[in-house]
């Protein structure tokens, strides 16, 4: 409940600023905020024991830690508390002790986005705002679209047009305003913001509106209750604009903080090869640098990440092991996951799944290391990428003689 | 608990047998077998308060209901306690006094068929089984495929040629062994009830196995849970082979003979125009004829309905109403569930809102109802025609002056 909340602090000059529902970033000095919290005050309320008797099963199961009065009135999905899986097979396969698999695929626009974007309708709500928008490579764009419909608000989207046709699709259904930019998602964000500001919309994009993150964190409370508080080694991640894997330690330090988890676990910041800026920058000890966007897995090909101070951060601070896979690796890890533990991820959200073999393959993390690998978004969002890493079926006519050829060659 | 259950009784010789794990029709006449509870033990057991302490969020949680022992101990994905929404808005635009939307498209594999295949798993486990088999328009296949690469099973799996590309990149993505049968659903059924036969394959067909409509009716559970026990006046599907809405009455009517609810709702029965053998037969009360498969909504283009008796039944002793959509009708409720609810269901999915928007206007049903309407799939596997529904969005250049242009065009 806001009660906990102190502010909005700058995360470059440090100022704080009261946390009003449309504050994006600072007043004084144009850098990111972050929302604080009086750990203390919340200590008093949490414990393993009142979570344990807690009837609500979504993200907003942890309104302690959350920067919201109350849900708001407007209707809403039902966001978060998405299955999580103890993936023995998978683990030995990887030669990994133990091994954990989080599938927030399935979400109501089946995407982890939509805890962001439940989180930016109710700050809508509260802000008094009748039109939201943002930019995205897709993921985003299609939780915005969706949550917003459910709540009766208007949406503009900004996507580039190399967004795949599913996410696509979502949007038209969801019947968001879709401007669709014949360019990169640097230039398409760039647009979005002169947009929102011409046009006073409520700003959902993740970087600037320091309440997203929030949302985002919920999956790291789920995860860290969902393994009973005991925490694992390490947490698997694909990155691109850097907001996700910033929320995801954002949860694991409010928990650490508040004595609900009693170690922090150290995060592995995946990146596609053809689009790493981010562990580039940690890889080398320099600052980042913009890159190409050249991988298939159009949710982590963000050459410009908008929220790079805050991942880095994350990742330096948990001590974190940065990887870079392939597009064959990413390819190659859909199919796994698929076979090992029937969960279908796109090409970003298996992409953690495929630096967890990464980093075993290389010995950046021991063989007797227990690991949680985050599934961010569904595979039914990117169907010609999983025919490319699972081939097409065998096609037959009706008939037994042609089926007995096919099971002779299985 | 298996303790509850009385026997597998054929519905058209009225034998009762021993519920084994694998059996199928009966084994005196072949007729279509129906397992039998015991009313008084599961009564003694069940209550209001009883339900509300329970922990397990998922189709399990029905555990008296269920005709298993347990979960078995190989993993499972979490299927069912699906989202369940009060949808204001669209009762308005529809003009009905209540409206639910239970959203089955938020499932593991994204189906209710889930629900059938995470039974088909289990009782396959109690047989001893190693394989699994069965035929399917897409979901019931891709759901089969997810649940047994979970559970460590080999899945062989027939489907029309026809099938979606998004429910068949599940399956290729499942590693299920897929034969694609270039003709009707007719004949992949038929081909696979051979191949069945002949290699011993546990059969997940689920007209054939008499357990799967049992985990299929767990949804009518849920339903009646979400709404605190007070049934609705209508719950509105859309039907093809006539396992669902067979199963989701038998849900109904096990809750009415233990106590649980005390009122049936009328089920509304949606069939695709262009393929409705079930409410054919139901509107001209006669015997039920073999129709072409002449709908895009691929779910329910099912010519011969395999599970025909249990299904007019369901209809019959619900006093039920029949409707028929056109594509038109389908596609126009995929884009009024989008915009209205932020649901997303693929054709079949959103057949059932048709369907409920056609009975109003056509006066088959007040409007002072109050109805549940059951989205049946995720609109993500059936991408094109959602695009067919919603159309492709704006492009342009990076550059503020086209954006002005569209706005002033919006």
């Amino acid at each position: 409940m806001m009660k906990h909340v102190l502010g909005a602090q700058c995360t470059r000059c440090g100022k704080m600023w009261e946390a009003r529902p449309d504050i994006t970033v600072c007043p004084s000095c144009g850098g990111l905020l972050d929302i604080k919290y009086d750990y203390d005050s919340i200590r008093k309320e949490v414990s393993h024991e009142v979570m344990a008797d807690r009837a609500e099963q979504s993200m907003w199961r942890y309104m302690e830690y959350l920067p919201v009065q109350g849900k708001g009135k407007r209707p809403k999905l039902r966001v978060g508390w998405s299955p999580f899986y103890r993936a023995d097979h998978l683990a030995e396969v990887l030669g990994v002790k133990t091994l954990y698999v989080k599938d927030d695929g399935v979400n109501p626009t089946a995407s982890l986005k939509d805890r962001a974007s439940a989180m930016a309708v109710v700050k809508a709500e509260e802000a008094g705002a009748e039109i939201v928008a943002c930019s995205s490579t897709g993921n985003a764009a299609s939780s915005l679209a969706g949550n917003a419909a459910a709540a009766g608000f208007e949406s503009y989207i900004f996507v580039p047009s190399r967004a795949p046709k599913g996410k696509v699709s979502q949007l038209m259904i969801f019947g968001a305003h879709v401007i669709s930019v014949k360019s990169s998602y640097e230039d398409t964000f760039r647009l979005s913001e002169e947009a929102i500001a011409r046009y006073g919309w409520y700003n959902r994009n993740a970087a600037i509106n320091p309440f997203l993150m929030e949302g985002k964190k919920t999956v790291a409370l789920e995860i860290a209750e969902q393994l009973g508080w005991k925490m694992t080694d390490y947490v698997a991640l694909s990155v691109g604009d850097g907001c996700t894997i910033a929320g995801v330690w954002k949860g694991f330090k409010d928990l650490y903080e508040t004595g609900m988890i009693d170690r922090l676990p150290r995060l592995i910041s995946v990146q596609a090869e053809g689009c790493c800026p981010l562990n580039r920058a940690i890889a080398e000890n320099c600052p980042w640098e913009p890159m190409e966007e050249n991988t298939l897995a159009d949710s982590i090909a963000v050459g410009v990440p908008r929220n790079a101070e805050k991942a880095l951060n994350a990742i330096r601070e948990s001590n974190g092991i940065v990887v870079n896979v392939s597009d064959q690796e990413i390819l190659d890890a859909a199919k796994l996951l698929g076979r090992t533990c029937g969960v279908f991820g796109e090409p970003a959200g298996v992409a953690g799944t495929a630096g967890v073999k990464k980093s075993l393959e290389l010995g950046l993390i021991p063989s007797d290391s227990s690991v949680v690998s985050i599934v961010t978004g569904n595979g039914l969002k990117d169907t010609p990428n999983a025919i490319r890493a699972a081939g097409e079926p065998t096609e037959i006519g009706p008939d037994m003689e042609e089926l007995l050829a096919v099971m002779d060659r299985l």
